[in-house]
């Protein structure tokens, strides 16, 4: 593992706790010894990534990523183009949408606006959304370079629940219904209960730089729902498309 | 320089460049050689902080970094807190409001509603505001711990206008008259033309956290215009405060 991987993990680690964590605990978690630990943390802290509290000595992630994401979104405004769309999905359909984007680590939940529902779907910002357990995930897929594709479908396929798909035909069966209908239906893969739909966002390239999904509690979704929400899905996800790149062909190259 | 100092560094410059940068352009930027460099970018790609463009094999920064920065925003909900007080700000006094929070790095800009006027205040997000050159600056100045204080005093103040303050002195009285008041004033020390007003953002131990700044064209600026924004920036900046740590006792400890 490489210093710079070290150090990421770190971010990763006091990222998904608490707000404020302990050096021993980040080094327990980390697997590092605690000398490692302290020398990554002061690297971090140098540069604004984490911030040490004056009082408890606990550590915490820092403005400075903040800073790196906001120049990131100058840069290419993912969220400046998606949110308005997303949030007349979110209108139109009275249920919870979130987008996703895709990075090395996967599909990672960028934006969320819930129903107003009490009874509705929530999903955390900043999570890694499951490739073979959501409907995201396969919406991406089916638009996805081949070789993302293949290694998702080689990689093991971990049940969150009794319903998550869990071996690589059902998954390319899924995969392939997607590519054929433009968008992607999840079925209690992630989480009992919850339906989703999902289509995805191109880039330039005509491959998936992310996903766009309605997620209801399947008790509320009626006959003719999954359809009308798929429909709905496909023209956001093209929208947001033709917002950050202009018209596209619709070339499916995957 | 450590080799995470290093990495980060490279992070830093993808920001502020064009949106993709090209190897040969970033190692002479940063002043490391090309094996060094792209070492350190491999890293980055596999742990989503950087991305490398297939065709080109351009460089730019990785949605794993807007990762980072939302499971920071949902520890500690700077963002979320904030924005609607900005917005409101704004809406109240017609003119551009920002938003900056405090790291290692320096006062950044993290959110800005523009005025919708032609003539108006433009400010990037993600920009650091030079404390001695900003209202946002000296009223951070103003509560913050004192240590931050006499380094800012002690460093050289760089000059972006005819304007900007030069020495410490002028600097402190700013400072203490920014304290007395609760708000301060920036008169043109970044940007000709641009005048500013600011107040301080407390954190829950009394200390600043970052600041609130509306910003007007000098031309625009009537008399009293600066009482009456320095009275909706000090309502404003305690607002925020009070969204993120409840009422506090509003001890000055600066």
């Amino acid at each position: 593992m490489s210093t710079v991987a070290k150090a990421i993990s770190l971010l990763d680690m006091l990222g998904r706790g608490a707000p404020e964590t302990a050096l021993a605990d980040l080094a327990r978690s980390a697997g590092f010894d605690k000398a490692t630990t302290r020398r990554l943390l002061v690297s971090l802290i140098a540069q604004g990534l984490v911030e040490q509290d004056d009082a408890t000595r606990l550590y915490r992630l820092g403005a400075g990523l903040t800073r790196l994401a906001l120049m990131r979104e100058t840069q290419f405004p993912f969220l400046r183009m998606a949110v308005p769309v997303v949030e007349a999905l979110a209108a139109e359909t009275g249920e919870t949408v979130h987008l996703s984007e895709y990075s090395k680590r996967g599909l990672i939940s960028v934006h969320v606006v819930e129903s107003a529902k009490a009874n509705r779907v929530s999903v955390p910002l900043g999570e890694v959304l499951p490739m073979h357990a959501t409907a995201s995930g396969i919406a991406f897929l089916a638009f996805t370079d081949e070789r993302i594709r293949e290694a998702v479908l080689a990689a093991p396929m971990p049940a969150f629940t009794r319903f998550t798909i869990g071996d690589a035909n059902t998954l390319a069966e899924h995969v392939a219904a997607a590519r054929a209908s433009g968008h992607s239906t999840g079925t209690q893969g992630f989480e009992e209960g919850v339906i989703s739909v999902a289509a995805p966002i191109l880039g330039a390239d005509g491959f998936a730089i992310g996903a766009i999904a309605v997620a209801a509690p399947r008790v509320r979704i009626q006959k003719g729902d999954i359809d009308r929400f798929g429909g709905s899905v496909i023209a956001a996800g093209r929208e947001i498309g033709e917002r950050l790149f202009g018209r596209l062909p619709g070339r499916k190259r995957a």
